[in-house]
């Protein structure tokens, strides 16, 4: 049984971008299987008195952000457009997302993710998401399942995990002993530290946290 | 000529305590020049409405923040302690830094940053700074010109200066073609992109910056 990383992301995140479209590649080669988890940062956001992305709040950070972003994809040869609207609203694709199975998501999630930053598209919009299920061959009946009760209380139950975990930011990766990585500039250590021990079934973080 | 880039920190921040550590022996591989430049983030912070670090004003990202700085150590071999007070008082550590000449100020940030992080001690106490400097055979008077309005406005300036390069955080680096990497994960990136081009001599920033 391979050690297992929960991708936690939310459509909206830029630099969930790179990480979205680096982690399965990276993951593989170290032998650490990805588990793809959408869920909404702006609750968490919310919750810490943020109303809209801190990227806009805070200026000279925004600036920053997207010239840093500018720099990573250019070193991983990643196409970047920005969008016009920031953040965008990212609730429909992550039903999207959760109406698939854990086989289609990824593949799903990078198209959103492609389509949103190297394209500047809108990911708001249903035609495009329903193009972006035709065009990876995935389910399109996806795309009404995202607006069933069922599929809606699972965002939130997502959402709420995420809270709970201590979750602040997107990416997150969060091994299977309880370790937290923030940020596509930490994919590569949460794969070295999820590769680097077996799997605990069950997390139980005051005793099992490692120091090392 | 070799390039140079500044590097921004401030005795406050605990991921300025790694950059401190790696810089140099990075730098000096790479052919590059590092002008260390202690500045205050604490007039910055409280332009942006914040009147403590965001690492205590947000605390799960302050909790996630220790974890990951306990990570970077121990992959650095670096000896962590948290200190009783966070975030320190870093105004008497930087004037003594900027009342001693370029030569001496990384030896001198180093072993406040030591003290700081590795064993935890007060930096705002001159006994401490005092015996840092006899310790790093410095110019002990250099405890004396802190508090002279000289130093005082030369503190003044810098801060100022880093405000007006629309820096937000510490470490960051600023290369001599005006491109700015923020954080101890981005110091390897800084310093690839000052090696991979010759030294320019004068910023004219939107014709400068350049696309890769």
């Amino acid at each position: 049984m391979a050690p297992t990383i929960d991708f936690w992301f939310d459509f909206a995140s830029t630099y969930s971008y790179p990480a979205a479209m680096r982690a399965e590649a990276l993951a593989e080669a170290a032998g650490v299987k990805l588990n793809w988890r959408p869920f909404l940062l702006g609750p968490i956001f919310v919750a810490q008195g943020w109303r809209d992305s801190p990227f806009n709040l805070y200026p000279r950070k925004g600036r920053y952000m997207w010239r840093d972003l500018e720099r990573i994809c250019a070193r991983e040869n990643l196409p970047l457009k920005r969008p016009d609207v920031f953040p965008q609203n990212s609730l429909l694709a992550a039903r999207c997302a959760l109406a698939l199975d854990a086989a289609g998501r990824p593949a799903f999630a990078r198209a959103v993710f492609a389509a949103e930053f190297a394209e500047g598209r809108r990911i708001d919009d249903p035609a495009t998401l329903a193009a972006l299920l035709a065009a990876q061959d995935l389910r399109e009946s996806a795309l009404a399942e995202a607006s069933s009760e069922r599929v809606k209380q699972a965002l939130r139950a997502e959402t709420e995990e995420a809270q709970r975990r201590d979750l602040f930011g997107a990416p997150s990766f969060l091994t299977q002993d309880g370790e937290l990585f923030w940020g596509n500039d930490r994919l590569e250590a949460a794969i070295a530290w999820a590769a680097a021990r077996p799997p605990i079934a069950r997390l139980d973080r005051p005793s099992l946290r490692r120091q090392r």
